[in-house]
């Protein structure tokens, strides 16, 4: 069953900033797209939509068509509607899967998932980034060397101010001897999501044979378990919202 | 050091259902305030407060003065203002210990501090409760029976959807056969919670020994590792939020 | 990739009781192995060994043809000869699955790999199990009904001395109202290992559709991370033993 | 309560090494002790024993009077005796705690308790490290800085093959860029663990005023929940190993 992939761009500094436009002259949603495209091939279906777009490119209807969104913003988090965001939201807990990256983390809808601030420690000082994994059979972590070496990116630094992950895949170590908790899962409700730092407008890290694969391998991680078959669920008799909130009468009368 | 509790309740039920009167004829916030104070003695200073007092009791000065927070809500959930809910957010995420007793499990604040729908299955047939521990190391289940016996209590059952927890203490059966977990813990941001499900304003739970117990336990738990000592951040030059968001100089400069 | 199934029996019962033979004319390692073929059609070959087997049939050539191991046995846990739970061992931490069941709780090969006394309580008396999914999205609870029903089973309770599992995905309650942590994952180096507890002797329960969906679920995701691309160590001058321990050279030289 | 601490040292260094020697004088494990000490005053009673003790001063009466029990071994661990390897575990999963420090992350006792290699990369070319803390408000972190600075160490490197910390407190980064998740926490039976790689032979890391903190924190975590009322259970009628294994009737006849 073909994954149906969503790239989510800010698409702002692609715009303004002459250095980024140089990086990703498509748009970094585009470059990330690619990547993602190369590494799954008839796996994958993928698009991309950006904040200008009419609702952000987000309508009820684009996220039910959606197995996986993959969301980069930085500099116009604020400009991302309430609605909006209630809606991807509502969607991730129904079974969308969630991939977010580098500066999402202090996105909107990353924020509402994670129920913490999501601050971080921060340098952009074309530090070298080293993530190492941590745990090597997961999914995520195939067909990556150990370390993987970005050779510039901005630094991201603990503490970290997330829930503990329910898996911690990388670790990043950088130039000034800061760590980073880089890759971590979580499940939420039906949905899986992944955080991934590595990324910046500035540093052509979209552009990295490794960073791709591993975006890759966590769309495909993210929209492996979607539930296809409705649970049965015995003698329920009222209510109805998610995994059937409401009275239930006991299920052996 | 004394630990700062404060018990806030809804406190609905008690003013319109005889029955609940009946059984809490002070209030379901002052019985479960006296449970607590039973149990931890001069180890803690109890308080109460209710919905209906101006910010429902939860001004930025009494927050700043309290290191716990007890939660009983059900019937009033969207009343509580959400500029108030976004104040006790921040103190859970700065510090402040919250314990959320059973309908809290739909409180603005659980929801917000999850980030998923915290629905879950319910009957209130007088089902017995059997409160099993898991963890029988932990801090929070010394001191009670395996299992405690609740010989009439609202069921809650599982699909419960919340993240999984940091810590599962206890599991709770019931008549009819229902399986839930009734007693996690969660750490968010500097703030320490616990979940504990037995409670309900039809039947006299907090009456019960060894719920009080649990409750007390809880609120020893939350309290414990409030940070004391500030961290000293080597070399740290700007920007200060929570734990120190912002950038950051080279340790080693 | 066809997964490559090994499915060990302890095969005594069988051989002693003929109530045991009644329910499992061809032994209960055969009926299990069926219930995998089953649900995995061309996904997997399976095949079955036991005890009486030279080297209880677990030579370094079986298993290192070998992708998942699943793991019946009861009275003769103490007649495995340690060599072969070593070579075991081995294997699961360089990447053989492992899905254990039932009383397989106390065998050598999983306190091996727990650590800790993997005790729990039981009461052999016709109890209703439920099984209730409490990871709704986790791939091995797909396809089976909320809650499982088991109309006759030995009852398996808390404490269960386990760590605390790495997920947690079915929960289990008994007629005489006991719980139990019944559907557990757990990584341990290269390998996964899945514990499902329904299951024993005396009852029917190999033949239940659900039971052999969730054995069959358990196999291919024990199956599935197993890594097919060796990590590339940069700069890694010696020792080689499982993921690399011994010297290393830094890697920026 | 005070409580009774037991530093074990392996003592070999000490006895061969003059380099060994000039750093601790009296012997490592009097070092660590002394640190411990110094940290927790009255609080705790702080004793020394050494592998060429008869038993390896690891009796069954010494450990029956010990709370917490901390562990220092390199170059010996083969030494050993595998009935008194038995005998900590049994301790431990009955509620000693239990403190291994760095090279003692390849002690029997510990693999035991890990069911898992243990193996991690290394390199002992005075690297510096910096221990950074993921887990702020938790007890074993509080005093000390963020990062901890040590100015020379042994590199410890992932992959560091140990099952998923039941918490993770503090990450270490090292002059060469790697990483180790060098202080983690597990609770096995009723005992809880913490593994704290900082401490070395050939370095002074043990005179470093934030390691003893650490160390100190370490102690009186693992010694905090041994339980000290035995639960009561309801009904039970046979069999009593570790948490009460055996056959149980209904709670409710």
């Amino acid at each position: 069953m073909t994954v149906r992939v969503l790239v989510w761009g800010e698409n702002r500094h692609e715009q303004i900033d002459q250095h980024v436009r140089d990086l990703y002259p498509d748009g970094m949603h585009t470059t990330i797209a690619a990547g993602i495209a190369e590494n799954l091939g008839d796996e994958a279906r993928v698009s991309t939509t950006t904040l200008d777009e009419p609702e952000h490119g987000l309508t009820e209807q684009v996220l039910a068509g959606t197995d996986v969104l993959v969301w980069w913003g930085h500099a116009a988090h604020g400009e991302v509607a309430d609605d909006v965001v209630d809606r991807v939201h509502r969607h991730v807990l129904s079974g969308l899967g969630l991939v977010v990256l580098h500066s999402g983390h202090w996105s909107k809808i990353f924020g509402r998932l994670m129920g913490t601030t999501c601050t971080l420690r921060w340098r952009s000082e074309r530090d070298r980034e080293l993530v190492w994994t941590v745990n090597p059979t997961h999914p995520i972590a195939q067909g990556v060397p150990h370390p993987i070496v970005i050779e510039q990116q901005e630094m991201y630094g603990e503490f970290f101010d997330i829930p503990a992950p329910d898996e911690l895949i990388f670790l990043s170590t950088f130039s000034g001897g800061e760590v980073f908790r880089s890759g971590c899962t979580f499940r939420r409700g039906h949905g899986k999501i992944f955080f991934f730092s590595p990324g910046d407008q500035d540093y052509p890290v979209y552009h990295h044979r490794d960073v791709r694969r591993v975006i890759a391998n966590g769309v495909r991680w993210a929209a492996g378990d979607r539930p296809r078959e409705t649970p049965t669920l015995l003698r329920y008799e009222s209510g109805d919202f998610f995994h059937g909130h409401g009275y239930t009468g006991p299920i052996d009368d």
